[in-house]
């Protein structure tokens, strides 16, 4: 699938980055990364809701609590997942590290690790990777970090916006890693998103967790999490202005319309670089009773590998979507069936369009993005995730993908 | 994956038996199956749970309401699912017909459909199908039954046991189709069971459901139903003996283990068939709380696509179990966990056995069929499940097959 990575941003004020080779990974490919603020910043983050969450996230968990951070650790290669006790040991200890490095406190570091799950980190490479991370902090790091942090990735991800907000102009800078298909979630997803804006805590977490249900939230199949997701805000106020305490407001609207807009894109990106994924495709499911029941028939549609393969054939085979949506144990009349491939409408009332309607389906199909409606009765409830399609390539990369 | 079909097995008393080629597939392939009964015979069913249940679905329910049917009429080639209220009406007719030609009442015939779905059959070549396969009844047709209701199925599947009960010889005999592997209810599942013991319809219906739960049902991922499945046992009275009228005893406990013999056999075939399947899985969950939330767990592990392909590359990858196991919302200790490949525990109390170990483990994922055993915990609580492998071919196979 084509990709327009677009150019690096310039990130938001009040903050430096590095990634570098520490030794984690082979082949002197990047590793490590760091993203500092000047000094201890509002934070807000969300994290997986996986019951085996990782080492690094039960630490960061506790760092956050206060809604202060200043730097964000992220190791490529290695997940520090399913490493018990022994891998929490290992993540308070790098947290000192990275902190007696910086001059600041361990509680002010959020870790994150992403790669293989069930091998204990060595501290002799860790500690030169932040020994070198923290040498190669600068202002013009962004798109280091960005490539640090990717595992599968075949590409790098960054989005930015720019807001003016009475009368300052704002920055929202964000770099995400994933490469999830079926599972965006699994051991994959990473974002961190650094603003110059002034906001509260609770104005933080409140913008952070609109935008992630709008975007990460249904690019993730089944809600899908890994051991290990993250995404974290840090924003530095080092923008002129005033500082956005509550949600609501001009001010707010425009951040959090900045925030969803960057999110939106990252997920997108995320679900494109789907292993092997060759389609990105947005799946509308209307007409239930609610937001709820269609958000169930949405996951069942999207989580079924029948209807993702047939994504990868550009057939539009509707009686797969028709039977995930029956699979998902929501009540719905089949005969009140409709279903759409962009504007071409194939379904109608239980009733199939012309072979020459199919034929317009499928070619809608061949692209390499399009929307899929599907209307199930009168209701006001509706749902919408992000997907892609399921190649031979996924399955050749994750059976021979070592673990 | 090799596969011993077994010799075909010499059906119960008081059925005749017939498969053809009617039409509704091309290249002279049988499509069309009867099996009847020589008088109205007690039936026991068992249908799809899913919303978008098939016409036929929707007429067989109706019919077996009484609990008497002489007739099962199966046609592969078209599911007639996703056809409305024509499908219905195609539905009714073609019991209308059968019945006419056996002279019997249409509510004794129980209709079964499988194939493509959206398309309403045609009835001139239906009626051909149905007049060829009256003609064809004997009571040696069960081996060409057994093949006309095949549909994607490699091979066809039967499964037979003899039982001593008060003196008599009960015989059961079983036909099934289906080739899942992801979705094994996917518009695939059939199965009739025939058996000249004498029950009473609550008796057959305990045994059916006894039977379906331990056998379909775990080998179902995700609780997946197609919108065509159907399990029927027929009971003909014809082996000398007296009538099991209620669940309990030793002659309904005899012929309720040849029913679940004979239905593990028939779901193990049916996963063994699954659309490039090389490797069966038995997947034992224990440790949880109740047998409710290791169900909760079994599922989400066999409902992911990076298990199953770790499967397919005999990787012992536990990381990917564990995620599985944490993303499917139920509380366990991840220091718990364990998992053995046989009689191979790679990982106890959270840690992970040596290289020689996991080389071991890898040894024992190269054979065709290994069980997976995970414990999370020291709860009562355990669930078994049946899986395949996922491969390349599968996705080839469903992104090409036509809609």
């Amino acid at each position: 699938m084509k990709i327009e990575i677009g150019p690096i941003p310039k990130p938001a004020r009040g903050f430096r980055f590095s990634g570098v080779h520490g030794g984690l990974k082979a082949r002197g490919r990047r590793d490590f990364a760091i993203v500092v603020a000047d000094r201890p910043s509002v934070c807000a983050a969300v994290f997986t809701q996986n019951k085996a969450a990782a080492a690094p996230v039960v630490v960061a968990r506790r760092n956050v609590a206060d809604g202060r951070i200043q730097a964000v650790m992220i190791n490529s290669g290695n997940a520090n997942a399913g490493t018990g006790e022994r891998g929490r040991k290992f993540t308070e200890w790098s947290c000192r590290e990275l902190a007696s490095r910086l001059s600041i406190d361990p509680g002010l570091i959020l870790p994150c690790s992403t790669g293989v799950i069930g091998v204990v980190l060595e501290r002799t490479p860790f500690a030169r990777a932040v020994s070198l991370g923290v040498d190669g902090l600068s202002k013009n790091g962004f798109a280091a970090a960005a490539r640090a942090i990717m595992t599968s990735d075949e590409f790098p991800k960054w989005s930015s916006r720019q807001v003016e907000i009475a009368g300052a102009t704002v920055a929202v800078t964000a770099m995400a890693k994933g490469a999830g298909m079926i599972h965006p979630g699994m051991a994959t997803m990473l974002c961190v998103i650094v603003t110059d804006a002034d906001l509260s805590r609770d104005a933080a977490q409140a913008i952070l967790n609109t935008a992630v249900a709008q975007s990460f939230n249904i690019a993730s199949v089944d809600g899908d999490t890994s051991t290990n997701d993250a995404v974290v805000l840090l924003a530095s106020a080092e923008a002129a202005g005033h500082c956005i305490e509550t949600a609501g407001g001009a001010d707010y609207d425009a951040v959090c319309t900045a925030v969803c807009a960057i999110c939106d894109d990252l997920a997108r990106m995320i679900v494109r670089d789907g292993e092997g994924a060759t389609k990105l495709v947005d799946i509308f499911v209307e007409g239930l009773d609610d937001d709820a029941r269609a958000g169930v028939v949405a996951d069942s549609i999207v989580g079924s590998v029948l209807v993702k393969t047939a994504f990868a054939g550009a057939d539009p085979n509707w009686g797969r979507l028709l039977a995930a949506a029956g699979n998902a144990g929501v009540d719905f009349d089949p005969d009140a069936f409709e279903v759409s491939f962009d504007e071409v409408q194939l379904v109608r009332d239980g009733m199939v369009a012309s072979a020459e309607v199919r034929s317009m389906a499928r070619k809608v199909m061949r692209g390499d993005a399009f929307a899929v409606r599907i209307s199930l009765g009168s209701g006001p409830g509706r749902a919408h995730r992000i997907t892609s399609d399921l190649t031979e390539h996924y399955v050749r990369f994750n059976s021979s993908y070592t673990s």
